[in-house]
């Protein structure tokens, strides 16, 4: 069999607000982060099945005969999607090597990839392909990098399989999918996201999926139709942090201090509530500064409380103190205790403002990009925008 | 008639927590603040009664002739002390000329002076005095210092009356009243609140009368019995701020956000209440590092609060970090947009932590005074205190 060449791409995703609190059943919003992550297909016809990922170091090629030899493993029951293939997981993990202990994002991301790989191929005619991905998101900054690779790996193999149609038209740049399609792609990218995380949330995949923004709340994953494309910074402070120490740190303040945290949470809640309320009246309404007013208090407040209930750093301080100077507003996005922050950018803050806030970031030692949320979810990307992509990918791998 | 010379002080106030969310119904709880306002009162034999108030630059005699013609204005209705006596406020303001408008401290020192001076001697044999009033508070910052001044002449004068008794025994350095006395005292220093304040809350002269810590909730001030001494540094950021202003910028917050913001004030409330609960403790166990560190948490928490319902200011948010940086705790006391603060310090505190960190504040361009909170409300000093408090007063005036 042999498969046509494509490109796709998936954003990576930042929590707007509700963050902790959604672990205690409040709202939280996602919204797609559009530092993407970019795959590309290329058939080949020697046989082998070759996977780069410049972004991990990760370069590995196989024979197909090898693959084959694990198909025996795949389980019949094909519509039983919702539950990973522990079998074949099992068989995957010792064809690689890793059969104890957590695996490395090297070793994770080549065991999604042959999962989906040999459940999409593995009963039919197996392609021969490389596979490359590159990423503009940090890896394990909780700006879900694991499942934009999971999505795009996903539509690219229902693409080739022809799944999913090719949605690309000539004259297009980019190209989306119906609401099943995507539905198949996101089902597919959480198999990848359990084989990497163990047990996620599925909010992940799904904002790599859909885009825009999405409500999550006791496990029910709202995506949201319409948002409005909101300018940000986005800054790692890259001061590492574990999000089960800082989510057990959340809990064990509400168990001692639970009349002043509850609130707090309620709070929380609210601001995600009055956020969507705005976000959606920006998008049926001419967009107002009183809009972007209300936004920014939002994010002050909710920093206030993300310090309550105990999952603010330092680092994330100088942050807000650093923006608030360029009169900006930022939050933590994420677990918190270090990690990454969100500037929220007014249509008019001008590019002087921006470099300056960047610059002034950046002399903290933190990373910094000029980005968007609320932006598309998975899509097809022109394959003629491969050259210049590649040509970050090279820069990329040679640095 | 000639009255006792005699000595008293009281202490100024400040609120621990639940600054503005008392205004909304919550438990606020104030405390009383180890920077005293002392009084002197002194018999004279020339039929003069003075009243010298170096803080405020007022220095006034009257011949006691003057002050015996209204008289004639005093109500017969003794009993009614819940009211001032309107038609002797009018005839007073008329009496020291100022009859239209607001007062300033001056006038409104000398009002108080006059009309509890009149209402105690006026229906008998007025004596001939000097009423001496130094304070280490400073005026105007919300931290009492009106109240404080009330309790003093009120206090010195029912002493003189002799309608309370003059606590001090020989041996004693100091000495207080019982519970009916202070009643009394709080009762006429609430008079001279309302002269000065038109409609206090009455929780500034309770604290200046009864000293420790008090809960006001509704309206209803109840004395805590016992309550630890909790060493402070109060920091007077000097920025100029209108309690008026920010009580309805505050009540517009909650208008704009109510779902957001009525839960803050259930916290602030619990943050109260629990604190008060850590105090309690403090005094029936062996005080240990847990409860400062719930003390600490408490402050820290609060003064999120405090800048969600939009009470925060630069000069407040430096005074945190410059006492962060010490491993201290800091939070704004009263109405906030600027004030004061108070920072807490542990009983194993060193001093050079403690010099340091009043550097670093007066450095600022902060007032600061190392001092305690809990401590006794209005008590009757040792005469032969006065050559030392002089000596005070003295370096004051001429300053």
């Amino acid at each position: 069999m042999e498969v046509r060449d494509c490109l796709v791409s998936a954003p990576g995703k930042a929590i707007l607000h509700g963050e902790h609190a959604v672990v205690h059943g409040k709202v939280a919003l996602a919204v797609s982060l559009n530092l993407r992550t970019y795959l590309q297909l290329k058939a080949r016809s020697d046989g082998k099945v070759c996977i780069n990922l410049p972004n991990i170091d990760t370069f590995v090629c196989w024979e197909l005969s090898e693959l084959k030899q694990l198909t025996s493993f795949l389980s019949d029951k094909k519509e039983e999607m919702q539950r990973l293939d522990a079998e074949l997981v099992k068989r995957l993990r010792e064809f690689i090597g890793v059969t104890n202990g957590n695996l490395d994002s090297s070793a994770s991301a080549i065991l999604a990839f042959l999962y989906i790989y040999l459940s999409l191929f593995g009963s039919g005619d197996m392609p021969s392909l490389t596979v490359s991905v590159w990423s503009e998101l940090p890896t394990g900054a909780g700006l879900g990098s694991s499942a934009a690779y999971s999505v795009c790996l996903a539509a690219a193999f229902l693409c080739a399989t022809a799944n999913i149609p090719t949605p690309l038209k000539e004259w297009e740049q980019t190209g989306r999918w119906c609401q099943e399609d995507l539905e198949l792609i996101n089902s597919w990218a959480f198999q990848g996201e359990k084989i990497i995380h163990g047990n996620p949330s599925g909010v992940d995949n799904a904002v790599g999926t859909w885009g825009g923004m999405l409500r999550f709340l006791a496990g029910k994953i709202i995506p949201l139709s319409r948002v409005p494309l909101l300018r940000i910074l986005l800054t790692n402070t890259k001061v590492p942090r574990s999000t089960k120490v800082l989510v057990a740190r959340v809990k064990d303040k509400i168990n001692k201090l639970p009349s002043i945290m509850i609130p707090v949470l309620d709070s929380v809640d609210a601001i995600s509530c009055t956020c969507e309320k705005v976000l959606t009246e920006m998008t049926c309404e001419p967009i107002t500064g009183d809009h972007y007013n209300i936004l920014e208090e939002l994010i002050d407040i909710n920093q206030h409380h993300l310090n309550v209930i105990g999952v603010g750093h330092p680092s994330l301080d100088t942050l807000c103190q650093v923006t608030a100077a360029r009169g900006l507003h930022s939050k933590l996005t994420g677990a918190g205790g270090g990690g990454c922050g969100i500037t929220l950018l007014r249509p008019e803050t001008d590019s002087t403002t921006v470099q300056g806030t960047m610059k002034d970031l950046r002399d903290c030692g933190y990373d910094c990009w000029e980005t968007s949320i609320g932006g598309p979810g998975c899509r097809k990307e022109d394959s003629r925008r491969v050259r210049p992509l590649w040509r970050i990918w090279i820069s990329i791998t040679v640095l």
